[in-house]
């Protein structure tokens, strides 16, 4: 049997057990997402900030490029509390920000977008993948996917949010492990986030659950697929390694910078949104560090943030720049995304042939 | 070519790519190391912590139990500056443990033991295989080293390190995951632990340095160990998987928790040693966690709690032990040194065959 073959790709009905990562923030381009699935893997869309009319719109772009499975990934609006007076502080402190960069005041109102409203674009899409991380749907919600055939796919730090995913009814599980870039998925201890690495948590995992699990994290050659599948994965999800493809929408610096990385160039920092996420340490979140007053929890400091981190982007200034990115990010090659697909699976075909 | 055969097994002249780790303090009996390099693999005694005397008894036990290579491990003394007041304070502080827990007044002073010492024996003794961490033994000791045929290891935590380690001229690489129990290798950069998890840092390390890579961290059986080999290691070194055996010398309420861990239940703390290691979290890390004054650095913590943990192991009183672990203890067994390694190698077998 090829390595290819996995309950995974089974249940997908995906050619090769290879997920593009979801990514928020304007990375997952219909064309990056359309050429994974016309690769055989499985592209995403990372709708979690998009509106619900850009997401539907992007949705079209991508079933006009293709006619494979695909995803679209959304953040499951997490509980939290707000203080007005730590949000208070805390955008006065951002304003000192804004007025060195010189960022322009009608950047100041980030719109507001509705979890309720993006599921409905998701549910009257009938998209064929709906991935998600933060939490878990509600029972209802997770019935009219399934009544609409959608595969889901949620996002577990440990071993128990897997074997809760598994009990809701959740089809498969991405077990993010503490190498992965961008936001942690954690839902069942937000005030303690477990930090899990790959090596460690897929095959704890994988003994507790008996729906596929995806492996993620650190994950950006064919050594790290097959070290997976060893593991007991049946397939993987790989972030930082698609942030780098010419289809990616992610800000041409920020590709370099992912490229020149090394180990040691990421930390996870609740810095640019309130809630832990992996990222290339800049100047901002060296600042934070040293910033006595708590940060606003996610979204709010999510929210409080953006007009800077937009602004940034805009002036190619990458210290102030959300650059979210795994710790093998350095692995990554700048190519066209079919390409990487194509090599990865040659990669592990060359492995596999080894032993 | 079997998975069996790599620069690493050549090199240490060893059947099986399977390294038990040199953990310190009196789990690596003579019985386990011989047990291991007996079954193909290479056994370590951890000598850290162990007089040169009875470092030249346990080696020559060793020696009258196999005629295979083993190998001898030590840490390299880190600089550290002593703050007097510190300790001072840490010290007072420990008393009121002392005095809850009872600890009688002749266990209070441990023996300080000499690095160059220990050397000493490793040089006389001309052991197969001398592995070490926290740092890089002197040219000078890795010539002498050399001129006798001990076959040297070093510990990286970071590419860096690992790179570092072949420029000085060691003979191969233990890369250690932040998912690996006990104490963290890390020396080059003291003030700022880098946490890289395995799955990221072994393929980095393999492709920066051209000596052989030992993948650790996270690795309890036959899934990570090809795991470990998919990712470009020529090996692995396993701790906490060898601490359960029977024949291992830890305490044994400390194998059963490990036994009983999940994948959430270790934390690397300071609060033993005065140096970053993992262990399971219990009474004594959480209170030093809520302790606000700072902790010594090692090795001076390291001796201002020894009486209170030796105290504690003799009492059965987990709380108060170091019990380091890693992050996948929970997939351990407790069976005899010979059938876990005879059990991993049909794992990797039967998983090799898979693909």
């Amino acid at each position: 049997m090829s390595w290819k073959q996995t309950k995974l790709t089974e249940m997908l009905s995906i050619a090769t057990p290879i997920i593009q990562a979801g990514m928020a923030g304007g990375s997952t381009t219909p064309d990056l997402v359309a050429a994974v699935s016309n690769a055989g893997g499985l592209g995403t869309l990372g709708a979690a900030y998009l509106s619900p009319e850009a997401m539907r719109e992007a949705i079209r772009k991508i079933r006009e490029k293709t006619t494979r499975p695909f995803a679209v990934n959304l953040q499951i609006p997490p509980p939290y509390e707000e203080s007005p007076q730590v949000t208070r502080r805390m955008r006065k402190h951002l304003q000192s920000y804004e007025k060195k960069l010189g960022v322009p005041r009608e950047e100041k109102s980030p719109p507001s977008i509705s979890f309720s409203d993006q599921m409905r674009v998701v549910l009257e899409e009938k998209v064929p993948v709906f991935s998600f991380t933060f939490g878990i749907p509600e029972p209802e919600l997770i019935k009219q996917l399934r009544d609409n055939q959608t595969v889901t796919i949620g996002t577990a730090t440990t071993v128990n949010e897997a074997v809760e995913l598994e009990k809701r009814g959740v089809d498969a599980v991405a077990a993010q492990g503490f190498e992965a870039g961008g936001h942690r998925g954690t839902f069942q201890s937000v005030a303690d986030y477990p930090y899990i690495g790959s090596m460690a948590l897929i095959p704890q995992v994988v003994d507790h659950v008996s729906i596929p699990v995806i492996a993620s994290g650190g994950i950006m050659d064919g050594r790290g697929i097959l070290a997976s599948l060893a593991l007991g994965a049946a397939g993987v999800q790989m972030g930082s390694a698609f942030l780098t493809t010419l289809e990616s929408g992610a800000h041409p610096l920020y590709k370099e910078a992912l490229l020149q990385t090394t180990d040691e160039s990421t930390v996870i920092t609740k810095a640019f949104s309130g809630r832990p996420a992996r990222g290339i340490r800049n100047a901002f979140i060296q600042e934070m560090e040293r910033h006595p007053e708590p940060i606003p929890p996610f979204p709010i400091q999510n929210a409080l943030t953006k007009p800077l981190r937009k602004f940034a982007a805009k002036q190619n200034n990458l210290e102030y720049m959300s650059l979210w990115g795994g710790q093998a990010s350095a692995l990554g090659r700048l190519e066209p995304a079919g390409e990487l697909m194509e090599r990865l699976q040659q990669e592990v075909e060359d492995l596999v042939s080894r032993f």
